[in-house]
């Protein structure tokens, strides 16, 4: 049997803001660094000792990875960074609020581009300077694989070959793995190991900072699968995503 | 022609408490950490764009780098940390007071412990808590490499390997290199690259937090190598560790 853990990076400035991150490189709050803080703390008092993390190329990620490690006494595991773990590209919405968008535009519309499994925003042009192609932490990758906007789907179709050639070597090789990521990053990953449907996952929230183990069989297919901590916290936690995209 | 830069971890504890260190892990200290951002300012104001990072085991290594990283606006490179980059182990002396240990032995023979290439400490027995075979950290070394203490030839005959076998490919392949390690380790790879001899290379003191640069040709042979910053606090540095042995 192995053993995952995921989490999703702590409030970052523009959760804290209501703004559409996606790709933007926006870093934690102090709450979030207190989170981060938290769930290393979980992890350390179930026992847990990694051998390897992975992570994505945003600082709120990197950031709540590390604050986990430090707090496990653990910060001396390889880290892997990879854009392909990155938050789903808000396309020409990255930065914008979400309750003013949704006031511009109807609860109905922001919903469909938040959560409809295959449907992007409208993309960003190559010259806007927030295309990822004008950012050196992007020099490594060719071009045409950066995207300029992306649905659910698209973010399936970048961190599930991610985790089949990058990650799942190491978890066979049985390496105790940690990933550090994003709200739909991680929902792209939990949908490929869940079996769950198009329709389904864009319901599923996952809280901040909240440490998910996955137990996996000999194929990796999940055995069970918990979040470390207190169960009301949890559900708060949960609850307050869903709620991030309503007007007010 | 390639760029590879080093650096010492800032202060730590030890160092402030002037107490053999080797490969016991203690913390940074807040100077310490002071340092390591003015490191990443003097590296982000000279232009260095780094794709790999290279570092210990030990985490007063690692927080330095990573607060390097951090003013850097760096995060999101790969982080290797391996044991052969780690401070010369120091056997049985670790934990040790410099001063009391020179005023108990006299300035010369810890003189010798320190600065003899090829003369090692009393080692530890493996049963002894400071064994890093009692360590979760080593737990993927072979328990038959892992010092009980070493003089610096030791330290130079994992730290060579470790720079030809895993630095050096990602050099040759255009990558810009980063190390963070130790007093000893560093001088271990200086000795290599600047071909010093083993009776001159005891007197070399490197200063904490640094960055020193390495310009190396296609054979990676030096052609210059030169340390960022001001001058005159880069020679009160050195002279700082070289005074640390002595019984005042």
């Amino acid at each position: 049997m192995y053993k995952v853990v995921l989490f999703r990076h702590g409030e970052s400035q523009w959760n804290l803001e209501n703004r559409f991150t996606g790709w933007t490189d926006v870093d934690l709050t102090e709450n979030g660094r207190a989170e981060a803080v938290r769930a290393g703390k979980l992890l350390k008092e179930a026992g847990f000792q990694f051998d390897i993390a992975f992570t994505s190329v945003l600082t709120r990620a990197i950031r709540t990875l590390w604050g986990v490690l430090d707090e496990m006494n653990q910060m001396y595991i390889p880290v892997h960074p990879d854009w392909r773990l990155n938050e789903r590209h808000y396309g020409a919405l990255q930065g914008l609020n979400k309750s003013e968008t949704a006031a511009k535009y109807g609860d109905e519309q922001v919903h469909i581009w938040r959560r409809a499994y295959a449907i992007a925003p409208n993309p960003l042009d190559p010259s806007d300077e927030r295309f990822a192609g004008n950012d050196p932490r992007y020099a490594n990758v060719p071009r045409d694989l950066l995207p300029l906007t992306e649905c659910l789907q698209d973010t399936v179709h970048r961190v599930v070959p991610y985790w089949e050639e990058c990650i799942v070597p190491f978890i066979l090789s049985g390496k105790n793995v940690v990933i550090a990521a994003h709200g739909n990053s991680l929902r792209a990953l939990v949908k490929h190991l869940d079996g769950i449907g198009d329709d389904e996952i864009v319901n599923l929230n996952i809280p901040t900072a909240q440490p998910l183990v996955y137990e996996l069989d000999k194929d990796l297919k999940p055995i069970k699968s918990y979040y470390l901590g207190d169960a009301d916290a949890i559900a708060a936690a949960m609850n307050a995503v869903a709620n991030q995209g309503k007007a007010k």
